[in-house]
């Protein structure tokens, strides 16, 4: 089988990549477990191919159609569909937003709709879908009302892709991840940068911006718990999911206060020290706009699972990135 | 001012044509009364000019990007988007509801936006974004979750205008309507065209055929209703519908049984001896997907008024059309 990775130099594409080699095998079009002949890493800027003669990296731009039919031939079973243009920056340009976030992924739905065998396509989508006034623990059936271009985009392709999924043109699951923490690399254009900044520059001796208030409630996700999710969410069978593909990912709720306070169990006070608060109310603006919880009873009722508490999060940061 | 109605031809285009020439103001973008100077009616099939000097008949397809530039101009302040493929045709026939549906519907909010002058925008929803578990009564924040290509293209449709309106690119409203009955005309390929139908046909002495069970419950507007909730949503400042621009219009909660009960007073029992009952699974899967109900509290707050009872729904439709 061949299973395609869009963003496939992204980080979470990345660490994927290296998770399904080890694996090396997926659950395929009839459910069973079959090898991963090849693994296409597909993005704007060049993947790594990890030296694996499995991988296959293209770089080029997935809101061209030849591309993306190419891409998705009889072969190509299993889709992860991670390239995304981030909150920050799908608000400060609309028109880049619409491409990649609504009009490629489109494009990749009427791909595996052209290609006709009903590939399995596993989509990443946000807690950003959620706005407005909301309750203290969104729950499945709480109304999507984005407040961010960002949002409103991923809410769009969770649309389509229920939609193709329920006329069986693909076999689609939306996983809606919480933000992620901690990332490792650089800061980029999502408006919860600084969810990771905040522990990962410190624990580096950097120092970091915090633009959010200490009480602000964070939905979070660790990048391996994201990684097991995305997998486990590829191998759940389309019946699983009932008249819903969006499955709302395990997280933990805790607020920026809370964070500082893990990091200073893991990086000490000299930690904590190289936090400065410098409230950016464009940012706040959309953060604030995200629930800080979830009901996740759903996705745990499918063997989904999250972290169990900020600081082992952010002890196995350290494992996975610093040491 | 200018004012634009897609699916002008339509029977509530030509509806609330005639309503907004009778009236003969709306609101301009500055929230001032201001003359309708002329009235514009696109439909890809020629609309009624009323022999009325201000309406100018366009006939042509919304999807042409240059015919919907040269529609919303700088005079085009206030723009009725109504045109759509109705659900059961979206369902037969996927790619045409795409691009009707969906694709006409961003041409227009993007022409909108090149306009410059941050047009009104008033679209029709429907019951149709709805489905899978529902709540008997559906709350402004119960989750859309559409189980038809319809719904999912208005669902999407509904998130940019909001997202549009947020930017600051137009002045959106989202109306959604429950089902319209009594419709006048002939029937359509909504699933739902037998709730016009099993009224209409037999005070026109024809048979007619319910493909759904009685025990069915549908969530009603009649058509003077419906056209008086269009002009009054767009009258709404958009100050007051905060960081939702979506509206569930009010209605009537009735089963079939109860619309053949209202039938029996007006037209005697041999009006409901033309009902036929032969179920159709595609349609009842459909519309037994729909809410039965749902909370209009906030509408009614806005001002926006439902119908007193089904009898009074169709003694209009004998004023309105029969007479």
């Amino acid at each position: 089988m061949n299973v395609l990775i869009t963003g496939g130099a992204g980080f979470l594409g990345q660490k994927l990549a290296r998770a399904l080699l080890a694996r090396g095998t997926l659950s395929g079009v009839d459910g069973s477990q079959q090898a991963i002949d090849q693994l296409v890493l597909v993005d704007v800027v060049q993947a790594n191919d990890f030296g694996d003669p499995r991988v296959r990296v293209v770089t080029g731009d997935i809101t061209d159609p030849a591309l993306m039919h190419s891409l998705i031939d009889a072969g190509a079973t299993s889709v992860f569909h991670l390239a995304a243009v981030v909150s920050g920056q799908a608000e400060a340009d609309f028109d880049l937003g619409m491409r990649i976030n609504l009009d490629a992924s489109r494009l990749l739905l009427e791909a595996c709709r052209a290609a006709g065998h009903k590939p399995r396509v596993v989509f990443t989508s946000s807690v950003a879908v959620y706005g407005g006034k909301l309750p203290d623990v969104v729950r499945d059936d709480t109304a999507l009302n984005p407040q961010s271009s960002y949002g409103a985009q991923k809410a769009i392709a969770e649309l389509l892709l229920n939609d193709f999924s329920r006329k069986g043109f693909v076999d689609g699951r939306v996983l809606r991840l919480p933000t992620i923490s901690v990332r490792p690399g650089k800061p980029n254009k999502a408006a919860s940068s600084f969810a990771s900044g905040i522990i990962r520059e410190p624990l580096n001796g950097e120092d970091a911006v915090c633009p959010v208030s200490p009480a602000l409630r964070l939905w979070l996700l660790s990048p391996r718990r994201a990684i097991a999710a995305l997998i486990a969410g590829h191998e759940l069978s389309g019946d699983a999911l009932g008249t819903s593909r969006t499955i709302n990912l395990p997280g933990l709720s805790v607020s920026v206060a809370d964070m500082v306070a893990a990091l200073e169990k893991v990086g000490g006070p000299e930690a904590v020290a190289r936090i400065r608060f410098a409230p950016d109310p464009a940012v706040e603006r959309i953060v604030q706009s995200w629930p800080g919880a979830w009901d996740d009873s759903r996705a745990r009722a499918l063997g989904l699972e999250g972290d169990a508490d900020f600081e082992s999060v952010i002890r196995a940061h350290v494992e996975d990135e610093l040491s």
